[in-house]
C-alpha cells in the first residue's frame, strides 16, 4: 500500500488533519502526544520514552511539548502504530517488531534471530543503507521514524529444567513471542504468548515451563529468580533490540526544520543513553541474581545449532516479499562485515584485557 | 586550581569577556567558534566535529551558528585546550587525553591502556558516574564538555617485523603517543611521537620500525600498507577513543536553558554516529588491506601480558593524584561489571552466531 493510497482509505481525523494548517501550527507553540507500547514505568522503555519526550520539549524552548500516554492511557500497547499512522496520536514510542503484521521488514528495526547486535544495528542504520530502509517502510505507512532505544542483547531466559540438548524443547512450554518464538515452535516447542503481567504466575503455577524475559534488571522486577533457577544469560531471539520514535508523516512535514532535526538527533541521543541504562543495570542484576541462588549457565552448541537451523527456515519463509528481502540482505551483509572488524580487534581485546587483568 | 582561582589569573578576553553580557547575548542570533584538534577534512574526526556544528546550528534555528576551526585555521590542534579556557574560542572538539598535561583525569574521557572499551565508556559515563567526574574536571578548567565522537578500538598498528615476544620491543623504534607509547617504553620500545604528517615518511625511510595510526579506514588512507605488512588489528592501547565537545563554562551559562540542552543532546547523538561511522568503515577497509597483500597478525599471549604489566606500571605512577585515582577506580568498578555482563550476553551470543551461520 503507498501512502497515497493509505491517504485516501484512512480517516483524516486528529493530527493528520491538522496537518492541513501546518503553516498556522508551525509558527505557535503546540502539544504532541506520544503513545508507547510499555506501561507507565516499566523500567528502561519507559525511561527512554520519557527521555525523548523531554529533550525534544526542552530543546525546542517550549515550541514542542510531548506529551507522554503510557500503554492504555490512551491506546493500547499493541494499537499505536494505528494510532499513529491515522492521526489518533501524533508519535509513538515503541519496539517496531510488533508491528510484523504491518510489515515483515519491521522486525529488522528491533530485533531478528541470529541478527544484529545493538551496535552492528547502528552500523547499518547510519552508514550502510538501514535509515534509508526503514524510511521506505515508513513511507508505505505514512509514518517518519528513527531508533530511539536498545535493550542490548536479551536473555535466553528462564528454565525450570537445565536444558542439556535440542530435543529438551520437544513439547517445552515456553513463553517466547515474535520471530523468535516461532523458531521454537520449528525445534518442536509449545511457543506461548502470554501478556507480560501473566508470565510469573503462569511460571509459578506450571502452566508454562520457562520464559524469556528481557535482561536481568527487568527479570529480577519481574522475580522469576524465586520460580526458577536456571538462567541462560544469552539467547538466541533477540541480540540487540531497538525501539523506534515513529511519528505521523503529515505531523512531521507541519513541523520546522529545526523540530524535525530535533526529533532526527534527539532519537539518536536515546538510543545510545538507552543502551548505556540497560547494560549497566544489567550487570548488576546479574550479581544479584548469582547472590539470590541462581545457576547461570550456557546452551550446547548443538542446541544453538538447532536455533540457527530454525531461525533461518524462519527468515527463509518472508524472503517472497521484495522488501522483506532487500531489508534482510542489506542487514546481513553490514553484519557480516561489521562483525568481522569487531571480532579481530575489540573482541580480542576484551580477551585478552579479561585475561590479563583478571 | 578550582575555578574561582583560574577565572582569577585568566586574561578575561574574547568570549569569556562576551558572557558578562549573557542577557543581551541570549536572546539574539550568535556565532559560536569551534576549534578541533584535526585538520580540516580528516576521515571521520573531522566529519564528528562538522556534524556537531550543523546540528546545533540547525536544532536552535538558526539562534546558534557554530563556525568549525580545523587545526592551524586559528590555533594549533594541542592550543585548543587553552583557547576555549582563555575565551579566545567559545568550545573545542578534541581527543581530551591530548590534556594529560593539565590533568591525567583526562585519559579517561579519551582512552587509557587495557580500559574501557566505547560502550563500556558509555555505560561509566551515562550510568556509573562517569559524566559528573568529566564535570569535575572541567570546573577545574573552566570547561563544560561532554563526549562526543569515538573511534572504537584502535589497531595494534604496523611492524616491518612479525612480533613473536615481548622482547621484540626491545630497542624498536615505534610511534605511539601517550599512556600507551610510556607503557612501551617500559618495555624497552624507542617510543616516537611523530606528527601524523611524517609517520609515513618516517616508516617507508626505516628511520621508525611500526607505527600505530587509528584503524584499516585511516591506516589506509595515510597508505602504511605500501611500507609495512604485518598488521595488528587488535591492541592495548586505545580501546575506544572518544572525542570530547568542551565548551568554555562562562559562554554554557550564558546559553539559554534549550541551547544547554542542545549541546548535551546533540554531544550524545553524534558520538554514536561517530563509532558507527569509524566501525562502518573499518570493516570495508580491512577487507581492502587484505587484498593490497597485507598480513593480518594477532600479538601472542606473552606480548599481551606484558603489555598489561606495563600498563598497569604507568597507572600506577599517577595514583598519588586523588581526582585520577577517583576517575581511575570509578571508571574500573564500572569497566568490570558491565564488561562480565557484555561477555556473558552478546559476547557469547557473537561467538555462537558467528560459528552457527558461517
Amino acid at each position: 500500500m503507498d501512502r497515497r493510497a493509505f491517504l485516501k482509505t484512512t480517516t483524516m481525523g486528529g493530527a493528520a488533519g491538522v496537518a492541513l494548517a501546518a503553516p498556522a501550527y508551525a509558527q505557535g507553540k503546540r502539544t504532541l502526544t506520544m503513545v508507547t507500547t510499555w506501561g507507565r514505568g516499566l523500567a528502561g522503555v519507559h525511561d527512554a520514552a520519557q527521555r525523548m519526550a523531554d529533550n525534544m520539549s526542552m530543546m525546542s524552548d517550549g515550541q514542542l511539548t510531548v506529551d507522554v500516554k503510557a500503554a492504555g492511557e490512551l491506546v493500547g500497547a499493541f494499537e499505536v502504530f494505528d494510532a499513529v499512522t491515522s492521526g489518533q496520536a501524533d508519535m509513538y514510542n515503541g519496539a517496531d517488531y510488533y508491528f510484523v503484521g504491518q510489515h515483515p521488514g519491521y522486525a529488522y528495526f528491533t530485533a531478528v534471530p541470529f541478527g544484529m547486535t545493538a551496535q552492528e544495528t547502528l552500523n547499518w542504520y547510519y552508514h550502510a543503507g538501514g535509515m534509508e530502509l526503514h524510511d521506505e517502510l515508513g513511507q508505505i505507512f505514512g509514518l517518519k521514524a528513527f531508533l530511539g532505544g536498545n535493550t542490548g542483547a536479551q536473555s535466553g531466559g528462564w528454565f525450570r529444567d537445565e536444558i542439556t540438548g535440542p530435543e529438551d524443547f520437544r513439547g517445552l512450554k515456553f513463553r517466547m513471542p515474535g520471530l523468535g518464538g516461532q523458531a521454537l515452535g520449528k525445534m518442536g516447542a509449545s511457543v506461548q504468548n502470554l501478556p507480560g503481567a501473566e508470565v510469573y504466575q503462569a511460571l509459578a503455577s506450571g502452566a508454562i515451563d520457562g520464559t524469556e524475559w528481557l535482561g536481568p534488571w527487568a527479570d529480577e522486577k519481574a522475580g522469576f529468580q524465586e520460580v526458577a533457577k536456571n538462567y541462560y544469560p544469552a539467547g538466541f531471539h533477540e541480540p540487540g533490540a531497538a525501539l523506534s520514535n515513529a511519528m505521523n508523516r503529515d505531523v512531521y512535514d507541519s513541523l520546522t526544520p529545526a523540530q524535525q532535526r530535533i526529533f532526527k538527533v534527539a532519537s539518536g541521543e536515546c538510543h545510545q543513553w538507552s543502551l548505556a541504562q540497560f547494560l549497566t543495570n544489567n550487570a548488576l542484576a546479574l550479581g544479584r541474581l548469582e547472590s539470590a541462588g541462581v545457576t547461570l549457565r550456557e546452551f550446547p552448541q548443538e542446541v544453538w545449532d538447532a536455533f540457527g537451523a530454525a531461525s533461518r527456515e524462519v527468515t527463509e519463509e518472508n524472503m517472497g516479499d521484495d522488501l522483506f528481502a532487500r531489508i534482510h540482505n542489506s542487514a546481513t551483509e553490514s553484519m557480516r562485515a561489521s562483525s568481522r572488524w569487531i571480532t579481530r580487534s575489540e573482541g580480542k581485546y576484551r580477551a585478552e584485557r579479561d585475561r590479563v587483568m583478571g
